[in-house]
């Protein structure tokens, strides 16, 4: 991914602010994990949690502090700034199954945008302290006591790949598409949503395709993807966009992009 | 579920002596846990790591040096005294595709059977240090730094219910069971092995519905759901056996067992 027009210093900043938003959100939702909460029910059968909220707002108070003039789009709390040219993205508990389960594979994403392009991301996890941040131009870091190294795995043949999708029941018209994929891929396995990215960007994963995902769901994870060596896209191999179908592919060796999109299209 | 008819002082000895088994295997797996290895596929496409092997291995060496005279059955390894009435029974990682994907979610299996009756199970995770012991007649026991507490979830209804199973592909001819059960839930999870049953044992998750289960998938988790206040049985309601069909319901709250099963049954 080529590097973004914007100098380093400022580069830096953004990141070491998007670092600090994450570690506000992880504050707000740790005392919340496996603390036997229900799950509120809305309309959409979505679960909202007091977690999910309490988080959106402490991340948003970071970002407000330092970049008053930058856009923010949360998932709870709409849109400031819509406007601008660098937009903060917030998906404060991607993997809300998974928390609500006690499962500690969701993850709390930020991501800023220049323009329509994701320039910095960082995907965290606040109950195991693994942290994942991509930056445009830059190698992703990675931080864990769990272990990994960063890099997609070198697997340029989907029978020897490791698929994963976070759940088969998010696929709606498009499941004969991953039905053709995973009968081609090695193995498949499901859960996770961005943390799968994770491990994809750890070379623990080759090939994720999801349906149904919005800006806040893959806006961080796309620097992550890229700055490991893999690519990220729509099903048609294109950038993906605020206005998409939500249909995304991540490919941790890029030889496997032809390939797997070739077999979601038919 | 009854107090075995086994002296407390012995039971005490076999619990630790559990437990010091699964330090054993934790020991093995955790150098393992996101080194980049890759699956060895067999005839069966079950993928056996060195981490699967070694562990098991250093799980007979504490049981054999403790109990020469009690059986053991393990997956990789075979049967040692199939005769004895004390048998121990095996799974050193319990969830072969999370681990290979380095989801945390898998788990070691160690489990000891009064004849054809899990006495002591323990459900171990090696890399997050989370640990579940339960015992015939006892209280289950957690310890783990993400939080949790020990009791399934109140929850009378299925509509209420949070609903898991490993993986949908799982079920094979009794996929219409499993469409009706999740059809009947207020949400379904995938993903998870025995530590979606741990999580049940915390009132995470309210019912676990599978196929395909070995005596050494559920022998250890028997008694850690049953000492949580939850019931595990087959698809019939009856009691799991070694020769079975591997088709298991785990619930949180008794009262879920008999809309599940009769849900399964169709």
């Amino acid at each position: 991914m080529d590097r973004p027009d914007i100098a380093d210093r400022d580069l830096a900043a953004f990141v070491a602010v998007a670092e600090a938003a994450s570690d506000a959100a992880g504050a707000v939702i740790r005392p919340y994990f496996r603390s036997g909460l229900g799950a509120d029910l809305k309309g959409d059968q979505s679960p909202v949690t007091a977690a999910d909220r309490g988080a959106e707002q402490a991340m948003r108070a970071v970002l407000v502090a330092h970049f008053p003039d930058h856009g923010i789009l949360g998932e709870e709390f709409g849109t400031k700034n819509p406007g601008a040219r660098l937009r903060w993205v917030l998906d404060p508990i991607d993997g809300t199954r998974a928390f609500i389960t006690g499962r500690p594979v969701f993850g709390s994403l930020v991501a800023l945008l220049d323009g329509d392009r994701p320039i910095v991301g960082v995907i965290d996890q606040p109950v195991t302290g693994e942290r994942w941040v991509g930056v445009a131009g830059q190698q992703t870091r990675f931080r864990g006591s769990f272990g990994g190294k960063v890099g997609g795995r070198a697997c340029s043949s989907l029978e020897q790949a490791e698929l994963s999708c976070t759940s088969p029941e998010m696929f709606g018209n498009n499941l004969t598409g991953w039905q053709r994929l995973t009968a081609a891929a090695g193995r498949t396995s499901f859960g996770g949503d961005c943390y799968a990215y994770g491990l994809l960007a750890l070379g623990q994963i080759d090939v994720i395709a999801e349906a149904d995902l919005k800006i806040w769901d893959w806006a961080a994870i796309v620097p992550v993807v890229e700055g490991a060596g893999g690519r990220m896209t729509d099903w048609d191999g294109a950038p993906l966009r605020a206005d998409g179908d939500g249909r995304a592919v991540a490919v941790g060796d890029p030889a496997l992009l032809a390939p797997t999109l070739a077999l979601l299209a038919g």
